[in-house]
């Protein structure tokens, strides 16, 4: 496997288009389309919210045979919490989309992305199908990363290439999403495309693995946006002999998708709506992997551990605090604590390591925390972001 | 019943004193002793938190019997995690403190606030102890209720008087704590005395209720600090007609103890670090109560919901979102949301009322948001802080 330049439109067949309708100020970008030549087997995850926008819940509809070819994404506006309307604005535009592209209407998904409460503005959007997709361009992976911003200050693309068998397969990927911060709500969206030949049981598989090991690591299941979606179009354009559960290609597939997804939830969390530092909370020892993840996710969304380490500031007592307040019974007397290789809490107390020390691991921009609970085995790793007086600033002036 | 002024030292026979030992910088007040000057009734509650300081475990052992007649409280370092010492060094400052007042050793309670995972330091502490029962006086309350302070920025005192029988009972209170933000881990102390004469049992139960409906209204059980402590002394010296549970004195005692609880509680959030605004989520057409508390505790402690509310942008989306990814069966089609007592939010969709109506409503010092299931009867409110960048500059200071 290595990585490719690139996002959405790498892998043969997808081309990608955006322009401005007018939800955005100054013109900036906020209507996107993907489109694959060829049909796709198409498989996706939606939020658990049981606030939804219509986008989603028309898209899910849609989806149920795991299959699809293009999707419509508008930025600026959730779609959501304006009751029936929703439903029916979702099914004028991607009606339109699909006319205009040829496409039978479930064909179409549509993703939205913004403000909640307000209608979408229809027309606008409407009046600009045409535009779009006349845009639809190879070169129009970077435009579609950009249209589908709202609070993220870079747009996130990455990409990869893998051997199956003879057959050159690229993976491409463009997301938005900044802000992991307790609990995320900062909607996130994630397109892959990929020119694979692969069964739909086997992307499937591939694609829960992938974002469980990645974009769910940085956001609590119950926690998430009305509008959250990740999906991926695969049209089999590659040739490849079509990957299936368990055959030779399956797993350099998976590694290849891992790698993607990993890349952009670390671009996310680094893009987090003021976040300077990337955080990796790896809580080890616990009896069981459910206790490890609560202790893991408990300690990732404190404010107080948060904005320590903002201030670059080893309290590593807010760490033993929180972990202490998770809610899983962990003793002190076995609980150990590391900043990067530091140890600097040895069987609940502290080991006196001078501020100096830990001062250097701070100033990285990637910080390490370790926590042994010493009861078990199991083990869990969280990704987040610190906590900036930018953050405020940025989520206290959103709206107007 | 009415309010009066003044704190800990306003019931009759109970004396208060503070000193500078040299904790905190630039000679603020850091060591303080409440006292009676008759044996006491004493009810607490301690921190949940699996990480504790030793003087939790120490004062937590002491009043076992339900008896004392002493604390000392330093502010600045939480002796916590730092090892068999905190208790030594309990043990230590508390029997000097007993020798000095001339009381048994089990009589002198002891709370600690601050840093974690440093040594107290105990000379520092040790050799002020004569002074600072040399200080003890009738006008110490106040000087007590600002030496208990760390990352407060107002002390907090209240009191109330009220007649049982002929007699007139005093209540008195203060406490430390500021900063109620997902979750609270900057420490709560609060002191209440009473020169009521009240049965342990009945004490007890009054204490539980009166800080179950203030100071557990802006804490997550599961969510406490270290060092969180809440204790009531009782001495008697009112001379009341005993007060029992189910006596005619103790619902009039316990109305005005709660009442002397819930303005200590407001002031707290108001003195959240960098609080503007005082927040009430109510959540009511619950099925259960407990359903009703997780959808108000996950609203309250939505980062985004209170940035929403630091910027005086009435964006209720942020609200339903968080309400929906509470991890309740919530219907959205049932949801109703009130900003004040202005609909926002009816069956899930928004009412479109105009911002300028709205924008009054956060102008405000309180607001006030109801959330409606529309599912059944139970209900539950919680109180919270909005945040802001200050909160963020304070707790990424705060150790340094």
């Amino acid at each position: 496997m290595k990585k490719i330049k690139g996002g959405v439109t790498s892998p043969k067949g997808f081309l990608a288009a955006a322009v401005s309708c007018g939800i955005k100020r100054r013109g900036k970008s906020d209507l996107a389309l993907l489109y694959s030549e060829t049909p796709c087997v198409c498989i996706a995850t939606f939020t658990t919210n049981k606030v939804r926008s219509g986008s989603v819940v028309l898209s899910e509809k849609y989806l149920k045979n795991s299959a699809a070819q293009a999707v419509v994404v508008n930025s600026g506006n959730a779609n959501c919490c304006v009751g029936k309307k929703e439903i029916e604005d979702a099914l004028s535009i991607t009606g339109a989309t699909a006319r205009k592209l040829g496409l039978k209407k479930q064909d179409v998904l549509i993703c939205s992305t913004g403000i909640i409460g307000k209608p979408l503005p229809v027309n606008k959007i409407r009046v600009k199908i045409g535009a779009l997709a006349e845009d639809l361009s190879r070169n129009g992976g970077t435009k579609f990363s950009k249209a589908i911003m709202t609070t993220d200050t870079v747009h996130k693309e990455a990409g990869a290439a893998v051997k199956i068998g003879s057959k050159t397969v690229r993976i491409g990927s463009a997301v938005k999403g900044a802000g992991m911060i307790c609990p995320n709500m900062a909607t996130m969206l994630a397109f892959f495309t990929t020119d694979a030949a692969i069964e739909k049981g086997a992307l499937k598989l591939a694609f829960k693995e992938a974002v469980g090991e990645s974009f769910n690591k940085i956001t609590v299941d119950g926690d998430m946006s009305t509008n959250d979606s990740a999906i991926i179009f695969a049209n089999g354009m590659a040739r490849n002999a079509t990957i299936k559960k368990g055959s030779a290609g399956y797993s350099k597939f998976l590694n290849a998708l891992k790698s993607v997804a990993a890349e952009l939830a670390r671009k996310m969390i680094l893009d987090g709506e003021g976040a300077t530092r990337f955080v990796e909370i790896t809580v080890k020892g616990a009896r069981k992997e459910k206790g490890a993840d609560m202790v893991a996710r408990h300690v990732a969304d404190s404010s107080l551990v948060k904005t320590m380490i903002a201030g670059g500031d080893p309290n590593w007592g807010r760490v033993a605090a929180s972990a202490g307040s998770s809610g899983v019974d962990i003793k002190q007397n076995k609980l150990n604590i590391y900043f990067g290789k530091i140890l600097v809490m040895k069987n609940g107390a502290a080991t006196n390591v001078s501020k100096k020390t830990l001062a250097g691991i701070f100033k990285k921009k990637e910080i390490f925390i370790t926590i042994d609970l010493g009861q078990g085995k199991a083990s869990s790793e969280i990704w987040t972001c610190d906590l900036t007086k930018e953050y405020v600033m940025i989520n206290a002036a959103y709206e107007t």
